[in-house]
């Protein structure tokens, strides 16, 4: 049976050579880091040369933070409920902006903030995926604690203009927060070129293992933690260190950098042609400009096919796709992000994310799009919640 | 070089049985389990398993839940921060119990409330390192809103009566917390005997991955998250799940479990071998009396020997031992443990802490006894904070 996995924005396969590097730390070099012997201190060069990784992998330097955490909703859960503490219990601020179409994990955190009180700005996307900047700059007020927005959306693919909107937020003062998950290991992302306050980010997005991630943080600003504990992490964030997985992140950091050059040439050749065979199709569409788009993915909407019926048909033929973020699956609602970019219900429940990784050869995309195409034959042929559309006919799809 | 590994408490070699069962989910079956395709699907049966054995391994049943976490920091960090916002925050109770001797996930943690305004009272332990029940009966009032104390002691091993003590919170309509990282996989552990509301638990004292852990939660009852999201574990814990992971814990707590005996019988034995010749020394003493105590640990006091120089010249000899908890190790400074249960200053100077696993030998116990000998004489020799002492240069220690 053919696999081809084509939702890297889910989840990616661990790269074979971090998953070599952390192997010897489960059995042999499993000593606690912080014991004061031999079985603890083996382990610090790996560590060391890992977290030297990310921070030359993010661009980050010896007066910033960087904090390993267990994933990015950790991190984003972090940064918003730290500034609740830190800005908004004590009464010198109370407001949040952040965006409609960020993941859950700000999302929801933002409900529960608010939930407390908190004043939550959400900023409207355009049909792109995309804020105006100005809206951000209007939202601002004297009371504004913190700015979060993602760098590239996990559905859309969509590119914020993050240095942009760091420059608003700090213009009036406001520490700005980007959830970088789906950018890291994408495209270039550098902390410091984009002056961000904090930026969270989660190694199985880039082909590291999953249950590990991190927060960087300016020059090691203030920030309550999330976890209180030992003395782990130079008191930030407490919990016996994960070695073999933050050997793996760094390794699996430093590789994704390196093929950056192949995701924005390679991977994105292959999301093109995937891209314009979609295209082909009658009455399908999709989000945003591949200018504006992290170079792996399309968000398309094909009409009269329900989203999981075609992802059904293609499980069939061993192709893994997604009709949005997994992190949200478990409810089987319309696409959130196809609502929040003004689709339509029905564009909404006929979304398919397709999201490429360097591990996807060009005899798969092939494959992938025969099968994209055979789906949307059949499924259009047994559609009933659809009307007909002549042109399906004529063009066999 | 010989390498004896005596520093189990702080952290476990991962159990190689269980070491082999995670390896397929990092290159293999990499998909997230969220996904609705195969390469999400495949990981459910391993999932199901690992869950059932975390089930099965704490006795809880189907109407409980135990929610998969990084580490029993979050989950000690959950719980109290939880109750906070639950119950305290509301208005309605304003008090949390716990003891001195409690782990700094949960003694941290309570700090943290404390500058919030919560009512932290820490019950006192006696000379054994255990409370007096009384004492918890009388420091609950009417706006108490949470006891949480630790099933088991990291540092002396100390158990803890917890159905006794879980009787006197619930008589009072109090809910309460465990720390059971200590005990899990040590001794027999079931939340339905206990009565616990609430238990924290970590892969990695029990031959699991560090990473990992977990928070069982009775008749799945109202708890705020922690960490909020996407709507995995059933929408009380986001982040995507860790497939290998969780799958390593849930076959290192099956495989602890077939070895309680084992480890209450043998490991017992070795420990107390151990410990009797560490008695054979003139002027050193053991916290708590064996039947009090897990099975594996050891909290001695050499008078005269600073742990921190007892720890240098047992490394030199390839045994790994603690002068107390990892967590604390940065810091530097004396036990906070040998304080609490009332020794003096010079008595916390010089703790040792030596904690075994079923995969010590009797050879290997043999050569740590040869060594902490040889160490304390010489140490003693050399020793300029402290007394001459006859018995010392009589017994040649």
């Amino acid at each position: 049976m053919k696999r081809v996995y084509l939702d890297n924005n889910a989840t990616t396969m661990v790269d074979p050579q971090a998953y070599e590097l952390m192997l010897p730390y489960f059995c042999e070099k499993y000593g606690n880091p912080n014991s004061l012997h031999d079985f603890g201190s083996e382990t610090h060069p790996a560590l060391r040369k890992a977290m030297d990784q990310l921070y030359a992998g993010i661009g980050a330097d010896d007066m910033d933070d960087i904090i390993v955490t267990s994933c990015a909703t950790e991190s984003n859960n972090w940064v918003l409920k730290g500034i609740y503490f830190d800005k908004i219990v004590t009464g010198e601020k109370d407001h949040i902006i952040t965006t409609s179409v960020e993941h859950p994990a700000i999302g929801a955190t933002c409900s529960f903030l608010e939930s407390l009180g908190v004043r939550i700005t959400k900023l409207d996307v355009n049909s792109e995926g995309l804020i105006n900047p100005d809206d951000l700059r209007n939202a601002i007020d004297d009371k504004t604690a913190l700015v979060s927005i993602m760098w590239a959306n996990n559905e859309t693919g969509a590119i914020f203009p993050i240095k942009e909107l760091v420059q608003i937020a700090h213009e009036r003062g406001v520490l700005f927060h980007t959830d970088g998950v789906q950018a890291v290991g994408k495209i270039k992302v550098d902390v410091k070129d984009a002056g961000v306050d904090f930026m969270s980010f989660s190694a199985h997005k880039f082909h590291g293992p999953k249950g590990i991630g991190g927060l960087f943080i300016k020059n090691s600003q203030k920030l309550t933690s999330l976890l209180h504990g030992g003395e782990h992490m130079g008191g930030r964030r407490s919990g016996t260190l994960n070695v073999p997985y933050i050997v793996a992140m760094g390794e699996a950091l430093e590789i994704a950098n390196k093929f950056i050059d192949f995701e924005n040439i390679h991977v994105k050749r292959l999301r093109d042609k995937l891209e314009d065979a979609l295209l082909e199709i009658p009455d399908v569409t999709v989000v945003g400009k591949r200018e504006h788009r992290v170079p792996n993915t399309i968000l398309a909407s094909i009409k009269g096919v329900e989203g999981e019926a075609m992802l059904w048909d293609l499980n069939k033929a061993g192709i893994a796709a997604s009709t949005g973020s997994a992190c949200a699956s478990e409810t089987l609602e319309s696409n959130p992000i196809m609502e929040a970019i003004g689709a339509d219900k029905e564009l909404a429940h006929t979304a398919l994310r397709l999201s490429l990784s360097r591990f996807n050869t060009e005899e798969e995309i092939d494959y992938a799009i025969e099968h994209i195409k055979k789906a949307t034959q059949r499924l259009r042929a047994i559609s009933s919640t659809f009307a007909y559309a002549p042109q399906w006919h004529k063009s066999g799809l």
